[in-house]
């Protein structure tokens, strides 16, 4: 199977490594000059699960993608801030049979993904699988992950399902889900409350978990996730949500972590993917009429920060 | 005049010293046992625009104040965060004919008043003097300043008229205003937008102000102060709160300022006013069946901010 990993960052390039050493046919896609540069030249180098490795992989920037080029399934990997910019680049490799798979954090992607690919060929999901980008051409990848997707169209399980098979053949640990957009959302919740108070209130997520009004804030903006989601026929129940989401509280665990949010914008003064979390949500509720005042303000405060910070 | 300053910080102690100097018969009243302590022996000591004084006001402790005494007029000067208890600390003080003055940043201060006063004893206002407590006993006053004021119900406009004329004869510029309402919303909207706003991101004035999102947050905002106002007969344009709150960001003038509860809150981890001001309105919207999520997200995270820095 022809397939492109459009984004190889990180992730990309695990996904790429392991399914090119599975012997499929496959190619990156990446806008960053010097890393494609490093990996044309000396393939992908580093380490995977401590071994040293070294893969020779054909990678492209967009613009130099051969004339006449296309392909079965393309991964997209980019920050979710990139993808639209992306999927504009390499629309000469999508042909009618393209199928376009997305991993990405955060919900919505597929109404940026349905502009380029009819909608029969969207697979959506998310991964467990994690990886380090060193440097150019260098990762450093470690550890188990898994893969859950599954067709965005109904009667397109087939395609997902062969899309898991393959993955899975790589050893990715692909499954087909039935059910996606609930777990998607279920993560989304989790990113659209710690990520985002996390940030703003520059605290730990057991900081602020342990605030008396952290409850109440918490419920207002499942409460916005849940009534969105609903329209689009997945059922989140609030209160289970709120705690799961309280899971995250747990000094015991991963409650002294700053969310990724919080890394990415106050540390390191980076733009963040807030309009894919709960921008998304403020999205879908004006289009089904939904009010989501909390979400709305978050995400405003949150762009307030990023300009104030200069994050880029 | 019978007078007593309830709460003679720095601003009461103003109040206190130039109602004495014009001759009235004026007793300051306050809780902090080494302030009250000093002026009971010495005075109160400072300067007045730059002139020595040494001022010789009764001064008492609540739970000190004489058996029977009670006095024609009350002038509260406590924190808002301490009105209440103030209020049922001096109740023995307060008889039939006692009328309540309220010049307290925030609103629905009343609430609380009347709790303590029947509506038609009570006074409302604000005032654009200033005054600064430099240690237990010692003020520091200089510069001009104004008040407005007015009955809180109607046909008591001559209560309200004559209180100004008091504070007139002692150079303290009272007016009677027959709008007083309005003045102290307004002024809300200012402290409810800039005060919160900018101790949440931790800006000046001008650099909130001065983000693609600042217009649009204020707006919500100032819509929620004003559906509520309207039900209480206060008409706020929205547009022209906005316009009048965005000269905070003037640089050449207050733009690069912390507001004061940046100060309170980040700098000197004391608890905000934020119950009082936005806090307030979201209490007003749910007796009025008005939704207030912009204001209720906000009074949360500023109530998480100040459990988080142990704010006392």
């Amino acid at each position: 199977m022809k397939i492109a990993i459009a984004g190889a960052g990180a992730m990309g390039s695990r996904f790429g490594i392991m399914l090119h050493q599975a012997g499929e046919d496959v190619v990156l896609i990446d806008n960053w000059v010097e890393h494609v540069q490093q990996m044309s030249q000396s393939g992908i180098r580093g380490t995977l699960n401590g071994k040293e490795i070294e893969e020779k992989i054909p990678v492209y920037l967009p613009k130099d993608i051969p004339a006449g080029f296309s392909v079965d399934l393309i991964i997209v990997f980019t920050k979710a801030l990139d993808l639209e910019q992306m999927l504009q680049d390499i629309q000469p490799i999508i042909d009618k049979k393209t199928d376009l798979l997305c991993l990405l954090n955060g919900i919505g992607h597929e109404d940026v993904m349905k502009k380029y690919v009819s909608p029969e060929h969207l697979l959506i999901g998310n991964t467990m699988w994690t990886a380090n980008l060193k440097g150019p051409g260098q990762v450093e990848l470690f550890g188990d992950g898994s893969v859950a997707l599954q067709n965005l169209e109904a009667g397109q399980e087939e395609t997902a399902q062969k899309v898991a098979g393959i993955l899975s053949a790589a050893g990715l640990n692909a499954v087909y889900s039935k059910d996606i957009l609930f777990s998607i959302y279920k993560k989304a919740c989790v990113n659209g409350t710690m990520n985002c108070l996390c940030t703003l209130l520059d605290v730990s997520m057991a900081d602020f978990g342990e605030t008396s009004e952290a409850k109440r804030i918490v419920t207002e903006i499942v409460t916005e996730f849940a009534q969105v989601a609903a329209v689009e026929g997945v059922e989140l129940n609030v209160s289970e949500m709120v705690d799961y989401i309280a899971q995250c509280y747990d000094r015991q665990t991963i409650g002294n972590h700053y969310p990724s949010m919080h890394q990415d914008l106050i540390k390191n003064h980076r733009r963040t993917e807030i309009d894919f979390i709960n921008g998304a949500i403020v999205r879908k509720g004006e289009k089904y009429g939904i009010a989501t005042p909390y979400c709305q303000l978050l995400v405003q405060l949150i762009h307030c920060k990023e300009e104030i910070l200069q994050a880029n």
